[in-house]
């Protein structure tokens, strides 16, 4: 903050609050209350937040905290916010996260309300610090998102016990969530994938109104939460006997995977790692109109960066990223697979449990 | 729009575009990626989104899906959402939602951006339009919401089976959530709730590391969700005998229930409710520092309006609302009780299914 002359930042969301105070709840489902904490430049943070959450927050290390009985519908803990900071930083600059991937969790009228009263001081963007905290992850992390990843490990492993052709998928979508909650999951925020005789036609979609047919390809993406840390990987299996398209296409994918393990070493920028798994898959032709080949993960799904090649940011022993390389099989359908992975002294680890090139089947 | 002199709605969140397109997937958990609806006055809506999801919306009923390669660290969207708002309304005045339990979901450099290189038009408040459409749900979204309930009191009518004392708080936070995706749950977003001699210490905990013991009241508080549309109540249970404080406090937050239940009828205001309740319980004499006592519910866990002494929206048929006292029973515990209706043109009508005033033991 010195660096950038930045008196302080506030922050308003779920992961940012909870990187720097540990205050987790569910409730940030709810839009009706706003948060915020504020990181002065020296000093304790203030958490300036609704009264309905003083008993949670005062669990955590944050020793100033300021209430307010929200939802107020004239003054919404905005005045409250303002004098917090011009206290903090009467003539300061108080940044907010605001480029790429950030949002500011507050109605903008409240927004501008607040540039009004704390008109002495100015908002400013954050410069990247925030993004550049979170996306080095220390041991305590690396371990939470470990555990993340092995419980969906189990509950991948257990798949093949609750699916059989003619099921619905949704019924498939629902028992796999419960197959995450019995290995231990705290819950499933993410569940995405689908069914079909060469994959899928894409891969953000909940489970279609549909049943599994012998033959198809079936894909179960999902992002678990263990106190607070994601995982986010997927894994494929075959209904039966595959189309030998697809049996070729996953090999393939599991060989883009081992070479963007390979690449992802520190000093390595996520480009390179892109570009190690798009030589297995295309020769080393794509763009990124094809779309990136994984991402950082940590509070959330995803998290910077990128893997594609117009993403320079250099790898760091610290860094969790997701390989996720995709291929097109035929007629629109796609298949993708996905590991997680962190970026060590001496190279990735695995914390997914990594699968081989024999593709999963089901039911013979 | 027209009445305001709007020319059309942008529209950034997962609730504003699910209403209006269809469009559901639990793709939003990433924040990556931005993603637009324009509404014109007239004509067409446009979907300017990620090509990520293309698929997915052209299977709605939106026919002009305009798409970019997501994510793009240069232009992440925005020159191509800007043509459009050029396209749609060269001169215009474009509207946000930006009041109360709204947000921009976007970053707010791009929305800079965007406000520079449209400076032909302007971007302004949409006066409350979204809300005051969401506000009023159809018979479909009343019978989604419906069913979302049902799923809920199916779960809560076996948590006698997965509890017992001496059990960690987490096992049954996460047995409570599969029995949730049993009973035909699509996913569980919300779940809070805790267990304790006097009741819980506050209302928006997730599982604390502590074993549940003979005496105590456990309290589930579940928002699950049913085709896009969320339930929002919860269940009290007595472990074993319960503290007669507790007896007592339990009564009274179902005669109250009752009371906003009875004043739930079109033409009285939310307040109404609020006062028909805490007459009950505190015999007239709550504000709004005592918290509100429920709210609106559909596409989120909580929506307008605020059963609250200063909220005077008017209840109209077609509102959803959680009916939700609370009670300080003693040394910092409360108690609170949750029932969701439905408010028609001759009263309310329970979509949870409502407790009496016997509070449920378990192991007895």
């Amino acid at each position: 903050m010195a660096e950038h002359d930045i008196d302080g930042l506030l922050l308003t969301t779920h992961p940012d609050i909870y990187y720097f105070t540990g205050f987790l709840t569910r409730f940030w489902e709810s839009p009706t209350r706003p948060w915020y904490l504020i990181l002065p430049q020296s000093g304790q943070p203030v958490a300036v937040i609704p009264s309905i959450g003083a008993h949670l927050m005062d669990q955590t290390w944050l020793e100033d905290i300021r209430t307010w009985a929200s939802p107020d519908l004239q003054d919404d803990g905005v005045s409250l916010l303002a004098s917090v900071l011009s206290e903090i930083a009467p003539h300061g600059r108080i940044a907010i996260p605001s480029a790429h991937e950030s949002q500011i969790r507050m109605p903008l009228n409240d927004f501008d309300k607040l540039k009004n009263i704390y008109n002495s001081g100015h908002i400013v963007e954050d410069e990247g610090i925030v993004r550049s905290l979170r996306l080095i992850k220390s041991d305590a992390e690396v371990e939470k998102i470990s555990h993340a990843c092995s419980i969906a490990s189990s509950a991948f492993d257990r798949v093949p016990t609750i699916v059989r052709a003619d099921q619905n998928l949704g019924e498939v979508f629902r028992h796999f969530q419960m197959l995450c909650l019995d290995a231990g999951a705290d819950w499933v925020p993410y569940l995405a994938g689908g069914s079909g005789p060469f994959g899928q036609f894409d891969v953000i979609s909940p489970a279609a109104d549909q049943t599994i047919s012998q033959g198809d390809i079936l894909m179960l993406d999902t992002g678990l939460v263990w106190d607070g840390y994601f995982c986010d990987f997927d894994r494929n299996f075959a209904m039966g006997t595959p189309d030998p398209i697809c049996v070729d296409a996953y090999c393939r994918l599991i060989d883009a995977t081992s070479a963007g393990f390979d690449a992802a070493r520190p000093g390595a920028v996520a480009a390179d790692v892109f570009r190690a798994m798009d030589q297995i898959l295309t020769g080393g032709n794509a763009t990124d109109r094809n779309g990136r080949m994984g991402h950082g993960l940590g509070i959330q799904l995803t998290e910077w960066p990128s893997l594609m090649p117009t993403d320079r940011t250099v790898l760091e022993p610290g860094m969790i990223l997701s390989l996720e390389p995709g291929i097109e099989t035929r007629d629109g359908y796609m298949m993708v697979h996905e590991e997680n992975i962190v970026v060590t002294q001496t190279g990735a680890r695995y914390l997914s449990n990594p699968t081989n090139r024999d593709l999963p089947r089901i039911g013979v």
